[in-house]
């Protein structure tokens, strides 16, 4: 731990947050910021010249799925190798999900995940908890959980009936009483009754390619889910917040609840701002890449999202980092795409895409000029800290936060590619993309853990971050 | 049969339409309108002088529950009884419902209440299936009913899970297979399983007074149901009809899809344009009187449903004539709202009305100046008609229509009240209500069935009418 | 007007009015209708065969432009040539202009037009004042004109500054006064102001052509002065009637005030149903025939009125015949397009139109499956009647309105085009159209005025039409 | 100017900007921020000890009329006392406007009142210039202002027509101007020809007391000023503000812009959240103190209001400082309501603020649980100065920054007054209003000039501000 208490001073850098813009030193010591000046010299600190360079905050991705499993399939990615490609594209820390079980508590879903976390992680984490199973035990726990454990996000899904789905009045049950305690409702909101009814008319077709993933989970299904999720949160009087936000009719749902001043929020992810359906028509097996959930979009609603950005109708953006492989793979079958070459539903839903983010948000986004370089931080790192509780220790470049810090060269290209990840995936949906800017140096709490393509930090030393109230922004 | 081949002369009355408002006699032959013109003279016609009266298509109220059976609860008019009272109302077709029941197929449920409505129907009939069970067999069924016997139109339920609720999946694939194939969905939107988590919290806590089933069914859940609803139709590619729509969140749905070229239809009932939530404020048990579902609702949504009204954003006035007694009574504690004296949910929901529709529209709608002659004809008989696929048999005045006709005093003074009703139930929820605009005469097929106070009708006079496509006005 | 007293039997025919549909004689008396019935036999009476064909109310068309003075050009149709062309089409009744001028009262403009007409109308005819100069002596004349001279709808122009434009505050003045006994403000609806600076940018950097004046008449400015007149007309208490309504955002706003119960109307024409702005990219000068105003627009626009005429968001469908010659001609440079040659401003703004309105929304809108047959007759008569004070002497087939009658054959094909129309206008919008649907025969109030290709009425025989309440529907 | 070279420490204060919340040490040096770090010591500085205190950035008023002259009426406050009452209240920049009269360039309205404004102003200073005509001249003008005087605001008014007004085609084309230069418009929106229309109409029925400044300017006529505004600026394709928005209405039409994606913003005032058109039922003359434009408004548009600045519908509030005497007074009568003691159009409009809004917004916004601290100094610094190019040198507190610092004593009470402000005003609209939290200290660019109720400044300090782009947030 010794690195961690050594003093760090990062020079001459643009020092970018949600709010400011300026050119500083930073001085770092026992993992925080201790100060911020112009022309500081510190003796006993190692100095990082970035002169040239950005400074951000380090990113915080609010979804990801390592290590995740469902029962017939499981992701690709450990809490190692997850969080190493998560710190190689920028980001510091992460919220992952613990699902409860059949059986199980909230707290015993909790409990599981931190045991399998703890020694793994490359970066800071946390988790939001994956209520399945509404019973009054796992309401009784809820209170505990925001204000003692520090889990205070809470996802249920309205899509998948008879794995994850639970019912409108489970919902609101939960609801109720995270709401009165502090916590966030997150929803996958597509729904799954109706989307079941269309894949097994599918199937009953014959209609066993990748291409009708997409076709069986239309934007309108989300829409009405999105628009039901937000009423039953009304009533509860609770803060909603929408998962991986893709469809257009989706996000028309959320800003007329947010124009009444309802707490709705939402979160989109990359694939839906860079890819499009047109991917499904790849031949063969190959369109099973971008086979995740909700499907790629309409042009319609790409253009609607980068909008819902532009206006924070859309406040954050996460990866839903859920890996499999593509091919088969020494990960095993469970692990790989290959599961449902003969039935699309049969196929993992995800991708990785963890280690990407900032890269195509800054490329994409603040280059191409759909987002100033203040809302980029505020997406990828101060939005999420605010919202899930992590706000002030992370999310900002401030005295006394923690020293998560990126040195980002704004000049150099490379190309996205499987074989530049870090992840266990071996594929990328970005697959050749160039991008222009560039992650050079990463802190994490003040220590030097990823530097150009060299990994220079250690397996575990992630710490689990107890979360105040979500929702509250 | 000898009185409907009789001739009929109505003459000097002023006969209003839908569009139409002009003053012409009306030759009646073979139950059909045979000419109108000015001037008739008929000599083997009986004539009825109708100088100072208007003309008014028989109404048609396609919303009512004669002797309804829901296992705990059966409604306290007969076929006999309520279509009596219909009759006395100036309603001369009901549209009923057929129940699919536990092990029923649709055809099995119309044909049982086929059987029990064709020697008691004093007016004439036809039912809407209420879906209960989507089976295979069920949907196999649907073609059939549409196209040969008659049945257009199929309800289903978001409300009452375990008893009535049908789930989305159930509502889509019913909604296809009706849409395709000319005919409408009528549904009952609240949604039931938030619901039933209210009730049972409330009932938790000790709350069984009737003003708790208004309390439990919040009308946002109405709005919520409604929009969803709307989206599955749209997406089974069906129209979509709600029944007795309450809530402005409700219209406000349907609203946004008309805006959009959405075939999406609503009616509405004379309680909640008249009464409001203020009701359940009465002492002891008599606000049982008004528990029916939805409940009623706040003054906003009164305002919001006339103003609806006025711009055909709600197409039809319908009663949801669902009688019960009030006080224990002859005809049994299941026909009774002593049922629910400890438990609101157990207070049979619904309340009779059959009978008052067009004495309350005419006089708090055009008297009022809410509501045109020509909309309040629209209203309570054509647009049913069309909407319902009884057009132009029913719901006008024209050559070659039946001749379904009432003679309406607009100067005649009366009080509506239990005790000048027809109905079985033992109470009104306008009693007291003075009302200017009376029925003087109403003819079924050119058969004078009402005089006055006089019933000059017969009991199985009634016709069922096989019903043309629904939805498609 | 020895014809006037003949009797008429139309025998037959599928009567169509705006709510019914039915097979039935009619017997005209007096020019008005006596009897409807079936099988009739009246000895006295000339009969007409109309089995197969449809019988329609004769068209009302509410915007038609004869012998139009605007100073510097002038339409080309007189009263007489303009009429005839209309009969020929299947409308009986046009509403045409009396403009204001310099030094006019209200009613001196109304008492030149009537002059002019009176000798000449082959149909009847009313007319709308074109309020220019809202001077006390104008508003003091207002009530008289609504309620005893039968003129209840004047005309203000948000365009053409400096020759039609009217303020803002004259606009609300005159809309006070005319809510408040009755009448309706009609609006052209465009921002003359921002329009005025486009045209003077476009001509000052040599953009001359035809194409041009579209360029300058962009459809947010008529959005603008849509949303503009219906927020004074809200606040002057007064039904408001939008003109030639072309553009979606236009439509946005009226469909806006009406979902708030605001009484706001409009009409479109068959132009920016049938065309759409890529007639601009025509060669030479040739796209000077399409000149009107608004002018065509875009694909999206099309389909937004389309779907404003299914949900009655429009009311109404004239025509705006507005015609100019395109080629120099007989009748003078001042009634050519050629006056623009160089100068997109000076091309006279217009179209001729009125005799096709019938035929196009026939065979584009009931044909095509766009509209159903009441509601073609809906908008091309009963809406119009009922809109501007005609109704129930006009728009309707009821025993007591006016005769006024178009015998229609669905099966007959045939090719609309310049030397087929009546019009002095030396070419059509719709050259080598093919329609399914044409105008057998034409009644006016009891005569037969067209059949088939010939012309049977009498110049001048058309009659002034006093109309009651505008906008009160 | 020794002092601005000074060093100062401000030791231990909670720091908060619109993102940061933390305590740390602030080093000024040359009047900017050198250093934020723990635990500084600084010989050369003077220290500040500000535990327990709140550090927030110095507030931007960006509507203020110090000496304004409107010909019939001028403000009371100078430059001089407008500034101080300004720096008092915690506000360090005010960007107030330069009038072009008749004859005038914009630049010339410009250097006149930088004439005025350098010996006087005690904060700092820019100009907005109010465009009245816009003639070629004018024009031709505008790029320079922006680009090379700092001047890249310009305000018009669509209200007082023949006074200040500009018709809708010079404000199109002033936007078009302004907005391919990288300027911003402010808008006054409300209908002033239809206002005048009202105005007239009252005076006409002798209706001249105050409450007639209120009827007469009707909220809907600011919504429809608003929506117009904001259409014609898409199609000039230009960022607008909209000045002290009152009205639901015109925040609707923001709102619907904004959710399109459209470049509009706008501000409300403190008198808009806190006060409503109760207040024009005070007897006798008292309500002209509340005359002021847009009047204020029902508690509706209030909620709204509140709704709007949570959602950022609304990103500023600002004064519209426009002091008055209400008495006559020293100042004479031009500077008087009693002006329009006969006739309230000649009340001039207007009333002091600009001491108050910190103040107001901590106790009945922050305290009052409706705004964050984060979004309190943005509404009332950080938006200001980035909406108008003033960022980063103002408007946050960051290493680089202007050291504009206000020390805010979160537990100090004290009661807003006519007596307890430094306006030459001689009432308060807040008489008597009690709140916790007061301005400590000030600092202008480190320099401190108001220490409690201490004057420490000099008159004339306040700098001329060039600014950059304005709406490019």
């Amino acid at each position: 731990m010794s690195e961690v208490r050594s003093e760090v001073l990062i020079k001459g850098g643009r020092i970018v947050t949600a709010v400011d813009d300026y050119t500083a030193d930073i001085w770092v010591k026992h993992g925080r910021i201790e100060a911020i000046a112009r022309d500081l010299s510190i003796d006993s600190a190692t100095v990082h010249d970035a002169s040239g360079l950005i400074v951000f905050p380090g990113g915080i991705d609010v979804h990801t799925h390592m290590e995740f499993d469902l029962g017939a399939a499981q992701t690709v990615d450990t809490f190692e190798t997850g969080t190493r490609s998560a710190a190689f594209g920028g980001t510091t820390t992460i919220v992952d999900f613990a699902l409860q079980k059949q059986g199980d508590t909230p707290k015993q879903a909790l409990d599981r995940r931190l045991a399998a976390a703890e020694p793994q992680c490359c970066v800071d984490y946390s988790f939001h908890i994956i209520l399945t199973h509404v019973t009054p035990e796992a309401l009784a726990e809820l209170p505990d959980l925001v204000n003692h454990d520090g889990v205070s996000s809470f996802k249920m899904f309205m899509a998948y009936p008879g794995v994850l789905m639970v019912e409108d009045a489970d919902i609101f049950r939960a609801m109720r009483k995270v709401g009165a305690h502090g916590g966030m409702i997150n929803l996958h909101a597509e729904n799954g009754s109706v989307i079941q009814a269309l894949i097994q008319e599918a199937l009953e077709q014959g209609n066993t390619s990748p291409r009708y993933h997409m076709l069986t989970r239309p934007s309108i299904m989300e829409g009405e889910a999105t628009h039901r999720g937000i009423r039953i949160a009304e009533l509860a009087e609770v803060p909603v917040y929408f998962v991986h936000l893709s469809a257009e009719e989706a996000l028309n749902s959320v800003v007329e609840a947010r124009d009444r001043g309802i707490s709705a929020y939402a979160e989109t992810c990359p694939h839906y701002l860079f890819l499009d359906e047109s991917e499904y028509d790849r031949p063969g097996f190959e369109a099973a890449k971008y086979v995740m959930t909700p499907p790629l979009r309409s042009h319609a609603c790409q253009h609607a999202l980068w909008r819902g950005l532009k206006t924070d109708d859309l406040q954050i953006v996460s990866t839903d980092h859920c890996p499999f492989c593509y091919n088969e793979s020494p990960f095993g079958l469970r692990k790989s795409k290959q599961m449902g070459r003969d039935d699309f539903e049969k196929i993992p839903n995800g991708a990785p895409g963890v280690e990407f983010r900032l890269h195509l948000l800054y490329d994409g986004g603040v280059n191409a000029g759909r987002l100033s370089l203040n809302r980029f931080v505020q997406l990828t790192a101060t939005a999420p800290a605010k919202m899930f509780g992590l706000f002030p220790r992370k999310g900002t470049i401030a005295v006394g936060s923690d020293a998560d810090l990126v040195l980002f060269d704004p000049h150099q290209r490379h190309t996205l590619s499987a074989s530049a990840q870090h992840s266990n995936a071996d594929y990328s949906l970005y697959e050749g993309r160039e991008i222009l800017g560039k992650v050079q140096k990463v802190f994490l709490r003040g220590e030097l853990i990823v530097e150009g393509d060299r990994w220079l930090g250690r397996v575990g030393q992630g710490q689990f971050q107890r979360r105040s109230a979500s929702g509250r922004v």
